[in-house]
């Protein structure tokens, strides 16, 4: 047994017998549908308000967890427990996805985030593959429409920037479709498949990576030019870093090992520039010029960004045996299961400080469901996996 | 010299030889006008966009400073120099003020926050005092009597949340109505300042104020009724501090000793639950049932707070004589004195981690321009000499 094989021992084992049976014991709201995603420490619900965001990643994975990795009825019945509550109630009379609802389902904030939407399909999408219900496909097909309907203008009316002076668009929606058009490849044309990845691609190397900085920027110009604003100077390593193993498995779909190499530098040189030399840990946002960001939350350490980055270290690794993606791994795989690991009451904490402490000692809230977590577990166990399968695990690491 | 004579020395030089000639010597756009507000620790400039929060806030210092300390030049200059800006640049075509605009004062962010009214009215109504033009006293009235046409709808067409589902109003407009009121008094009907106080005072002493609880609440239904949500559980400690003294201020004008016993008794209440017993300081925000904040920064300390609290316990101490304010202000004076201030360069920090160190360099930003700390220390140098000349100061204290 190899290093490497502990790793993905490891990482399966944290997967389905720590994250999963948390969610499936504590997230179920067996009395009005959905999914309870705001849970304290031990798990006991906190707030009941259902964010679509996280009802959509839920159904995700679950959904995911069945088709990939064991038909268990279970799983397909809590993917279906939170696609029916979404279904009944997460959708505006124009076919948009609220932001949240009350717990029995009404509306509490509107369609403004273009997010809610993204996650929508995402969950309908795989969800699809498990049920074969037409409806699913539909859901999940007229959402993904609708997102590229919007895609130019994702804010509508609730947009506060006065139009003309000063325009932007972000990372997150093309970053996004990187992932997006794979997920929903199998219910998509495959000339529009096509011509989206092509165009992310494009976005996310080209456009909002800044060649003389060696960095993705969240913001430029509609031409991609650089714009000397707050937002413009923002930097969110952990979100670049997630993006780069969307590239990597686009290049690896495309066969373009030159692409898998670009997003491997990347990541490396967004991981060497996010790094906290003090405290450890990747920083959650930063300014281009080392200005103080306008977020407060700057230095904290979000769980999301780690098990994003140790993903990509490990696609980077198996795809271009670059030993520094190994290097880094052991370091950001130390930091995460040290810091956000809960071995107390299972599950991992989703904010620390910088030093590394549980600042908020929720296990889900508004944003962190059941979603990053086993997403990434999953992804590692795999590509560890195949890494030892194909014994290219180099003799001279050792963890 | 007693030691509280030393205190109202410390303020007034801190006040008049360290803040305001740093704001005098870094925030003038000499060639496009107004304020620079975001300031590096140095004083240079990061960032040359302007808020009109900031804006109307600085115009307020410095006219309050011509007006209640010393009629320099400079100083109504400073005022008149971000006041002909405002008036250049800061209104949209139906007279609301703009978030923000660029530093040449093209509109960048919309009209969606009804506080850039409430500053810039402010801003407005103090210059008129000094300057006596019509022209400042209209954008005065004009705007103030717009808050009033639109308190109910403040957040106007950007509101997210859907119209019905979970009304909720805010503490942030009746408690700084409470303070307009008195400022614009001269620019205002006498029925309606005594309307509008009466009814402030109802809204945050009894509506806003969670009698079971002991604290204010940050989000109350329409009612006043407690909702049981992340913003319905949101508590701010300082917001609640700072309205305390302007109760004590209304109390005073009013001739009510028992509003004023009210409010001294409120501030320690809310002294006692958002001093973090561990490092010091006060929380920024709280939950009422302790479940997580949604807000990341949370447990990060605050300058304003801070300033704020020192002004409502020498408040509390002069009209009540209650020793505890004493005690506390001792405490939060050291606290503020040794974490906020920046010895080496100048003015202030703003913004702290939970352990008291320096969260962002800045002096200035989006937030913190010219206003909290000179408004406050001018306050407390106020207050101090005032308990000094009633020689009501007892021997028992000792610095």
């Amino acid at each position: 047994m190899t290093v490497l094989d502990r790793f993905a021992d490891l990482y399966k084992r944290e997967l389905l017998t720590n994250i999963i049976p948390f969610w499936q014991e504590h997230a179920v709201d067996t009395e009005q549908g959905g999914y309870f995603t705001c849970l304290n420490r031990d798990g006991s619900v906190f707030d009941t308000d259902k964010f679509t965001w996280l009802q959509g990643r839920q159904v995700w994975t679950f959904s995911m967890l069945y088709n990939l990795v064991s038909q268990k009825p279970e799983w397909l019945d809590m993917a279906l427990h939170g696609a029916d509550f979404l279904e009944k109630h997460g959708r505006a009379p124009d076919g948009s996805w609220y932001f949240s609802t009350t717990r029995s389902g009404k509306p509490l904030v509107q369609p403004y985030n273009i997010f809610s939407d993204c996650f929508a399909t995402m969950g309908f999408g795989q969800l699809y593959k498990a049920t074969n219900t037409d409806r699913h496909a539909d859901i999940a097909k007229t959402t993904f429409h609708q997102i590229l309907d919007r895609r130019h203008q994702p804010k509508r009316g609730w947009d506060k920037s006065v139009a003309g002076t000063r325009p932007l668009k972000n990372f997150a929606l093309p970053m996004i479709l990187c992932n997006l058009s794979l997920e929903l490849e199998h219910l998509l044309d495959a000339s529009l498949v096509s011509g989206l990845i092509d165009e992310c691609i494009h976005e996310v190397m080209e456009v909002f990576y800044d060649e003389s900085l060696g960095l993705i920027r969240e913001n430029v110009a509609p031409d991609g030019s650089v714009v000397d604003s707050f937002e413009g100077r923002h930097l969110n390593p952990g979100h670049a870093i997630e993006a780069m193993w969307f590239i990597m498995d686009l290049g690896q779909r495309l066969n373009r090992p030159a692409l898998i190499e670009k997003a491997k530098e990347l990541t490396l040189q967004h991981l060497e520039y996010g790094w906290d030399k003090t405290h450890g840990g990747i920083f959650y946002f930063l300014d281009s010029k080392g200005y103080p960001s306008q977020h407060l939350e700057w230095d904290q350490k979000l769980w999301w960004v780690h098990v994003e980055t140790l993903v990509a270290l490990l696609k980077g690794y198996y795809f271009t045996k670059d030993e520094r993606c190994l290097t880094w791994f052991q370091k950001v795989h130390d930091y995460t299961f040290n810091h956000f690991r809960d071995a107390e009451y299972g599950e991992w904490f989703g904010y620390l400080n910088r030093q590394g402490e549980v600042l908020l000692p929720l296990k889900g809230g508004k944003w962190k469901g059941c979603f990053h977590i086993p997403r990434a577990l999953y992804q590692c166990w795999q590509v560890l996996e195949k890494i030892e399968a194909s014994a290219l695990a180099p003799n001279s690491y050792t963890a």
